[in-house]
């Protein structure tokens, strides 16, 4: 049973309205009591097969953020199981992601793992009362030419950060620059045996990524294909680590490896507020300041992920934004309990559950079950898993998001908005993600302001009986970023005798600037005995209107340039009577 | 000759382009020539009338800026004199005024006077390059209620930063609480001659700034009271001073005085770029830095300030504003040569010298040597010049900047504007002016960004021959920040099975996001065999949305509701042939 039919659902059993709240709130009320032996094996095959992938990223997501690589398996298990619960989107899949963990690196860089782990304690709380505040509109503001160019700059971070990896180098470096600085200054250290695996590793990933596109006549034969293509990273990261456990030779490492990994489940317990550096403590406000901006970015760059995933996945894309926030708030709190780094939706995850044919979010249970077995059992052999390898995984994971496409739409369709885009890539690859979805979020509003500040204004000449006239009609609204411009634009494009209309019908927005400017145009056009008639002016706005003191408002009903004229017309004989029409007194 | 009919003469005279552009930036080249002796005679009166005010104004705000009293001169007459060759708008008078004394003090409090020329320096460069990079429409993005929010402000700071010296008391105090906590601590050291003083001060201050209302049936006699009136701060501080002469014992002060000050014209020199600070000296870099946002802020408050001024003097409100940001910034960087603090436009000055009947900006020639004249002959006597009267000048000069009336006026028309005025004072009073201000145009743009999100959509339901059809029509425009939620509105508004018609009639804005929006909904609605069609589209509008691959463009010319029903009619009965019509191949 799908989850579009168990919503409506809902409805018709209905209860009372707390019942429904809770419904709402607890979706895993609202699908379980009907939960079908048939959608059961669905996900247990969907779940299943997503382990297979969470594993191996959850690995290399760790390694890219700089952590022990247990800590990716201790972040995956929490929020996959907390999410069949709280969440609405079956598809999504919680954990590790290479936006969650590029941050975390950038912030936590050279830090104690307790840093982190508060980060996702703090980033949790952030979401979840950005949930309870429903702030979710903010995620509203960002468009999608900021969130391709972040994206596809997360991706050319990552790859930078992983080359290192692939020639089997150790060094740190900040930023993209640093790490070609430093690649090539090492250049001699460069190992051949880390880049002949990392080679292999790379061309059967792209190989195994292709298989499932290829179309075969035997069904059984096609769906084994699709799994190993779907199951690519698990494959590789087990055969890399066979072949590194079957060469082993403390004494000459053909490939660097992972190194000793904690085994078994994680140390539960509060997240920690003090962390212990020397011989000092240092406190919560000093962790705190040392997050410094991230504890608020971080958040904001999870929602933004979670909420386009659930959007992507939901038919018709109305996402519940509250619950999603409260949900990945919860997960991240709960997660600090159990060591883990920040977790949100992965966006190439969540593609795998869906085309393992997922059913309900009970799928996130058997992912989760398959991290907690490997955290179990498999943890002491993590120490064969060659670097390399796991470079090649999140290399050949990332490359994918760098997204050309849109490029050469925006290209032939909106070169500001392509502006935009780069901005945003610009900072985030030179600076850091965070400041680069800033960037080009206000670069975005920049825009926006701009075609606000100058909006097409329509001028055009009517002959009536009654004589001409100049016709002026804002497209927009006026308020207080255009009034001025727009006003003293028409007013001087209108030669000096003819009257001068001003078509109400596109004011959508006016404000009291606007109202000001009008009222002071008015006052200068009465001045010199010109007409100046706002017509066409729908309820509310004919209403303030009518209210400004030197607004002509004879004409404000009227529906066209000649029906306003005429209205204005008797009085326009009688100066002395129209002073008082005008409400001059 | 006024300088209206100036400039229209330019038109007239015309000659080559270049002397055109050349009599436009400089524009004392325009109306020179046309100079008569009447305009002369007129702007003497005027220029010496102003002087009477700018001297004790420009004393005043240098004791309000924690500066010896000889540097508001310094300030006056350089910015003055420039202003007659450069400025456009008669009425301005340049010189220190209240807002740029505040700034000065948050910023400079306790530093050598070397930073607050320096200040000037660097803010005349930086309004200069916003005027030869014509960023004056950054002035556009500050509305009524900011502007009012931070006058008020001002105002508010100032009084409250001048009841130490109304009371005699000496103390330094950062903030509007501070200033009250320390009164409220000292109240014992109050000093009766000081309170004296200042209550006298104050009452004849606001008794003759009245004198100028009185209706008096003698021509001269009017006059008179009009002269009396507009130098009534001169009045009072030479009044005062002659007292504190008359009563003059260095053993017993009755009130407390301005103390020594150096006589004669400042040195002139390029400003300091390094300052000596007891057996260090301070580089450029770290004196910058110490300024820190202010020499960014002051000149968007300067550019502000002037342009307003210049705006509320112009009949039609054009103003130049090019050409006002570059003379204020030659302006300061010239007076930093003479070691001036920031200057500006002040309105209480340029209204005096509308009230004089100036004629051209050859006015500020003359008061700027009344200026001239004072610091030659008259500093010696500035000792004298008791502190608790330069404290009342300021206060009755500020009190009436407070706006009450545009609350009132907000209140009834727009309580959101009224927020962010509340927003704007708040900050300003317990922050700094220039986080106020900045706070204040945030909140503006978080209003109308608000607006833009939330837009009007009309909804009605069209029955014709063809059938029923739901009609939306979205009054703003469709950006990235309201395109999924009215598209999202719209069609959950329209029962299922009905056509749904997009009115393109108020698409003034359209952008990508709005454009991939309109194509999700198309795709969803053809995938479930609905009708949707936009219809009434404009030129630019009705190409962009013929070019989406499943926006069904038959009726995009369609005036009207039905027209659009009736051109999208043949084909619905045959839907293999639609969807080719569609593009879908």
């Amino acid at each position: 049973m799908s989850r579009e039919s168990v919503s409506k659902g809902k409805g018709a059993k209905g209860g009372s309205r707390w019942l429904r709240l809770l419904r709402r709130r607890v979706p895993v009320l609202a699908w379980a009591p009907q939960y079908s032996r048939m959608a059961g094996v669905a996900d247990v095959v969907a779940g299943v097969t997503l382990g297979l992938t969470l594993v191996p990223q959850s690995i290399a997501y760790a390694a890219l953020a700089d952590l022990p690589v247990q800590y990716g398996l201790y972040s995956s298990f929490v929020g996959t199981i907390l999410y069949m619960f709280l969440g609405t989107v079956k598809e999504v899949s919680i954990g590790p992601t290479s936006l969650m963990a590029l941050l975390t690196l950038q912030t936590c860089r050279g830090l104690p793992v307790e840093y982190v782990v508060l980060l996702t304690f703090l980033s949790g709380c952030v979401v979840l009362l950005m949930g309870l505040l429903r702030l979710g509109f903010m995620v509203e503001l960002i468009s999608v030419s900021v969130t391709s160019g972040f994206t596809s700059a997360t991706a050319v971070i990552i790859v930078a950060a992983q080359v290192k990896g692939v020639l089997g180098l150790t060094f740190t470096a900040e930023s993209v620059f640093d790490n070609i600085q430093q690649v090539i200054w090492k250049w001699k250290e460069v190992r051949g045996g880390d880049c002949a695996l990392a080679a292999v590793c790379c061309t059967i990933l792209l190989l195994l990524r292709k298989l499932k596109d290829l179309k075969v006549r035997d069904e059984r034969l096609g769906k084994a294909l699709w799994l190993m293509s779907i199951g690519r990273n698990a494959l590789v990261v087990l055969g890399a680590s066979v072949f590194a456990y079957c060469t082993y030779d403390p004494n000459h490492l053909i490939v660097k490896l992972s190194g000793k990994v904690e085994p078994g489940l994680p140390a539960v317990g509060l997240p920690p507020f003090s962390v212990q550096a020397g011989n000092e403590t240092v406190g919560f406000p000093d962790m705190v300041r040392r997050l410094g901006p991230t504890v608020l970015m971080m958040p904001v760059v999870m929602v933004i992920a979670n909420i386009a995933i659930a959007k992507a996945f939901t038919p018709g894309g109305r996402v519940d934004a509250t619950q999603e926030m409260v949900t990945l708030g919860l997960v991240n709190v709960a997660g600090s309990f159990f060591r883990a780094m920040p977790t949100c939706g992965a966006f190439t995850r969540s593609a795998v559950a869906h085309s393992s044919g997922v059913r309900t979010p009970a799928a996130g249970l058997y992912s989760g079950l398959i991290t907690l077995l490997a955290l179990i059992f498999m943890t002491k052999y993590f120490y064969f898993i060659p670097k390399a390898c796991l470079s090649s995984v999140l290399i050949c994971a990332v490359i994918f998001m760098i997204d050309i496409d849109i490029v050469r739409r925006l290209w032939r369709q909106s070169k500001s908005e392509l502006l935009v885009l780069c901005v945003t890539f610009a900072v985030s690859v030179c600076v850091t993600v965070e400041l680069g979805v800033l960037a080009g979020v206000l670069a975005d509003l920049a825009l926006l302001l701009y075609s606000l500040m100058h909006p097409a204004v329509q001028l055009h000449t009517v002959k009536t009986e009654a004589g001409e006239a100049v016709v002026v009609s804002p497209t927009v609204g006026l308020v207080y970023v255009n009034a001025e411009r727009v006003l003293a634009h028409a007013s001087g494009a209108a030669p000096a005798p003819l009257p001068l209309l001003l078509d109400c019908g596109g004011l959508a927005l006016l404000d009291y600037a606007a109202e000001q400017a009008l009222e002071r145009l008015a006052k200068k056009f009465k001045s010199s005995s010109r007409l100046f008639l706002p017509f066409n002016a729908g309820g509310d706005v004919a209403r303030r209107l009518a209210l400004l003191e030197h607004v002509d408002a004879r004409a404000l009903r009227a529906h066209t340039a000649p029906h306003a004229l005429a209205a204005a017309q008797p009085a326009t004989g009688e100066p002395a009577e129209t002073s008082v029409l005008l409400g001059d007194e």
